[in-house]
């Protein structure tokens, strides 16, 4: 008879029927929904994740793999830990969602993935101190002005900036509850900003989990291109979460892991020669250092 | 200016395409990946899952609740409790791949969702023997022929069944390692199967975890339509996981919770006054008791 389908090898009108009869059973499921952005929320995601099935014939196998990964990722998440925020970064909806609330303003920076190594509390430093707090690598002088999308100075604009030691590790996960490599200060009258961080360096996001397994199965580099993360805030204006990166690191070709790059947002890193005088004459021992200068324009807050 | 986009409130064609080239990135960055299924099913999931960000414009407050939620689960999920599972239950994604994998055959049996009680291994009983093991409930009496979609008897079919006790709760569930509720038997010479179980109740799924939330807050039912649990093989044939479920059942209507039911699986289950003689001649100390009638055609096996 010919309405005879083998599961697989292709979709007759009648199935096709009983897999879209379900779909929007499953859609009318959530027509009680009292808050209406839920309502809108389940029955957009039902809609895409039924497309997404039916597009691959997802088979009863791959079903079982994906519950697997999921329960194994849940497993692996602690409060230091975070696969599904990995495996949110790694598909690109991290970035994804982070440009659809940060759009590009006149030409304000722009915004790219907060990551999971922010944390509250950072110490304070004056303009020109040093954030590295012990954590290794070379020293970066960092400078730039904060100004508003009218290129007005933003005086006491708060910064918050982090980033890897020079082994790609954040203190976060040293283990043993050190602060380093993080801190905030706030600009000057002027709007102008300067600290010592450390020149960034590449590293992987966790890849022991089953995010990690994912990547080497489809062929990615786990490796995050180096960058410098910033948090910059300020009254009546928009608060920007970002990275800089650096001109000519090779991971920004090969491919940022959490897809964070953006253009505007690579910045020169000058390495100076050891024994080359400091900005603020500080002594490094003869230790070769770097310089970069990032200027911010933060937009208007959204009313 | 004119390209000034808040964020949510419209989308310029500048920031359409910040959002497009960044899908068509992720897409790319799954073109190295050896395995081609594994290539299409992560290229064709990032396309759905942004495309879902997209339409919804998700929050990254939303973003955050999505990571929580998911965080939750797996935590909550166990060696005895699937919370994935029954998140791809209530978005009906296990009855859509149930339905792509067993597509209806002539008249053969349809399959429903398996559902996360199956047990390898329950007890061997005779034809017309008892499957409740102590299982508390309402005796039922099954009895069916399992035929091919020739009509022609399959002598010896493996028929395995399970289901919960009158208080919903299935074996697995009493912590104390009982087996009941649960058995296998094989059909006889002519295909003929019957066996005592339960009259099938309603219970609701776990619902004390972040997909009980889910359904409290969209306002659905955690209850599951009755059901007898089906699962059926035999050499040269295809196996059927399936239900019955119990016509007149009011969740039938409120609908089941993980959309398992189909019209063709509703069966009559006639209650016989206590004291009516039983089919076997069992003695049921004046109890009343249930009767239905399920006929099961196998597929043939895919090739």
């Amino acid at each position: 008879m010919s309405e005879t389908i083998p599961a697989g090898k292709g979709i007759s009108a009648a199935q096709s029927k009983i897999e879209n009869r379900l779909i929007e059973t499953v859609v009318e499921s959530f027509n009680k929904t009292e808050d209406p952005r839920l309502k809108v929320l389940m029955q957009s995601l039902t809609r895409h994740l039924h497309n997404f099935l039916r597009e691959v014939r997802l088979t009863e196998d791959e079903w079982r793999t994906a519950i697997d990964f999921l329960t194994t990722a849940g497993h692996i998440t602690d409060g230091k830990r975070q696969e599904f925020v990995l495996l949110s970064d790694v598909l690109g909806l991290s970035m994804q969602t982070i440009a659809m609330n940060n759009q590009a303003y006149k030409g304000a920076t722009e915004a790219t993935v907060f990551g999971p190594f922010f944390l509250e509390n950072a110490p304070e430093i004056a303009i020109g101190g040093d954030i590295a707090g012990g954590a290794a690598g070379q020293p970066c002088w960092v400078e730039g002005t904060v100004t508003d999308s009218s290129a007005s100075p933003v005086p006491g604009a708060r910064i918050e900036v982090w980033e890897a030691d020079e082994e790609g590790f954040y203190d976060v996960q040293y283990g043993d509850g050190r602060i380093a490599g993080r801190a905030h200060l706030f600009a000057d009258e002027n709007g102008k900003y300067a600290f010592w961080g450390l020149t960034p360096t590449p590293y992987p996001i966790p890849d022991d989990g089953p995010v990690g397994q994912l990547l080497e199965s489809v062929g990615r580099s786990p490796v995050r291109a180096s960058h410098l993360h910033f948090m910059v805030s300020a009254d009546g204006l928009r608060s920007l979460v970002t990275h800089i990166f650096v001109a000519g690191d090779p991971q920004i070709e090969i491919g940022d892991s959490v897809f964070g790059v953006k253009d505007s947002l690579i910045k020169s890193f000058e390495t100076q020669p050891a024994g080359t005088p400091t900005p603020d004459g500080r002594d490094l021992d003869g230790k070769a250092w770097a310089r970069t200068r990032f200027d911010i324009v933060l937009a208007p807050a959204l009313t």
